[in-house]
């Protein structure tokens, strides 16, 4: 298995663990709405493109086994809002088929320093599923061929393996921005170039670990925000770089419906600390005080406040591409 | 899913977590012992009684992918070490048949509670297999039926689900004992019928959980040791116990050579803090002293360590025991 090899340059920047002020369990709740736009789009893809074959369980003579990944799942409580939808429209699916319900097993993934402890106490006692952990970079095999039914991913592909700036490049060669904004096109170009490159690996591991007539669920958030190694690609974009891949088809695209957010400035700068103090502790090391930077970032929010309420920027906020294997 | 009710009973006795001095990880060679002592009997129970349809990959197109469940895995490196033994009997197998070498997919459970975080950051990088956790009690179903070649459990089986003394019963139930040393009849009653029921419980759940011609290998600690919620079942209770649920046979059983033990009393008093610090603040409460406890025992210690070295004590420490599915 050439997982390490391919494992090894990947960073990874787990969402902050735990479940205290700070944490991502208590600080997602974007991530929430967006998967709750999607929820009417998930339910329709299922019903259309999925196909389980009732004999589908680890043995022929065993109810079939419906497996479910969510990749990317960090700590919850999203995951499992995910994962029950997912869970719901497959159950409809069955019955309206006349088939017998199958088993459900779901493999939480996310990279190894994610803090699965925390994720595994929050695990719904009323859940119907058995449930795995599944340690690791997406960009990198992560499971057995033809195991999976369904492959999802949500607000997580945006997140590159690495910084795009080459060892070669110079300290200031992003300038003072510290995500790619568009104005340079050498940086657009690398991030871009990696984006596709990541985007090449992940598609490649996917396809062996989907099983015929599975589907795969991608939200991608297009959203302008405070980044490092992130790149927020075009629609026309994410379907260029499928096609050339040449592995998957897309059966369905859209942008989904603008969520309403509705946060208070310190909600916000909560939410962007719990995705991002991981990421920022990673590039400046442990002498940056954090909680001297949220603050000022709070103090300085109100200036730039009024953009988030910008129809221009509101657009096409959030993707929602259904991938299936070319047959 | 009955899992979540028959889980809210199960007492969660989490080994010591992280990798610190005090850490089930750094205290645990007379377990690893007793697994180099087993490695022999379970590379040729595999050889003998391990049976892999080709075509059990997760698609018959596919190559065959073996799964592989280490139950009460803790933190490691045990469970990598008994995972490893398990995977190069398989693959030794195979190459004899002249079969194409299957994937394999290794399931590593414990208690919610168990610090998963470790043990992912401990997942050795030249590993072969793809790798998750499970979390939740094994005396419960855990896995999608029929979906395990080999299951593997070594110490964990003497951890009863819960403290066997009924609420009804008095304080002063077990006198000064704190584990079942068979002066009591009652305690010994209670003790016993317990492992039972427990044992009962463990069976019927792994029955559905493993394939035709899987393998089911269980090592049970005998020696005498501080306890509470466990029991130490001689090998005709373990026959006995088997032979009443009916949904296994044993294949093989033996005990294993005495593993030669060279510990310090430093070691001894160590490795019972990894292994019971959980369980004693869950008895006493967080006031107890545990630092002064050890101590304490440090000094008693050698008052009774002849004992460890002597014949009687040391015959027949660990049991192993290979079971199949009635067919």
């Amino acid at each position: 298995m050439a997982k390490e090899e391919s494992n090894a340059f990947v960073e990874a920047h787990p969402m902050n663990g735990g479940d205290g002020p700070n944490s991502y369990a208590q600080n997602s709740q974007p991530q929430k709405r967006v998967m709750e736009a999607a929820k009417e789009m998930i339910s329709e893809a299922i019903s259309t493109h999925l196909n389980i074959d009732p004999n589908s369980g680890f043995n022929p003579s065993q109810p079939s086994c419906c497996r479910i990944a969510d990749l990317g799942c960090s700590t919850g409580p999203n995951t499992f809002f995910a994962v029950q939808n997912i869970i719901e429209a497959a159950e409809s699916k069955f019955k309206s088929m006349k088939q017998k319900s199958p088993q459900f097993l779901v493999f939480f993934n996310d990279h190894v320093e994610n803090d699965f402890n925390t994720l595994f106490r929050s695990l719904p006692s009323t859940r119907k599923y058995f449930a795995t952990g599944v340690p690791g970079s997406f960009y990198a095999p992560l499971f057995p061929k033809s195991s999976l039914h369904v492959i999802h991913l949500s607000y997580a592909l945006h997140w590159l393996s690495r910084d795009p700036k080459d060892k070669s490049q110079s300290l200031g060669w992003n300038k003072e921005s510290i995500y790619c904004t568009g104005k340079s096109k050498e940086v657009v170009h690398a991030y871009f170039g990696l984006f596709k490159r990541d985007m090449d690996l992940f598609l490649d591991a996917r396809a062996d670990e989907i099983v015929n007539g599975g589907l795969e669920v991608i939200s991608v958030e297009k959203v302008v925000s405070f980044n490092l190694p992130l790149y927020f690609p075009t629609m026309s974009e994410v379907k260029e770089v499928v096609k050339q891949n040449k592995r998957f088809r897309i059966v369905s695209i859209g942008t989904l419906k603008n969520p309403s957010f509705v946060s208070t400035d310190q909600m916000i700068a909560a939410q962007l600390r719990a995705t991002m103090e991981g990421v920022i502790k990673n590039h400046f090391g442990d002498k940056i005080n954090i909680d001297e930077l949220f603050s000022l970032f709070l103090k300085k929010l109100p200036e730039s406040r009024h953009l988030i309420n910008e129809e221009k920027y509101r657009k096409n906020i959030d993707m929602c591409i259904f991938l299936k294997t070319q047959e």
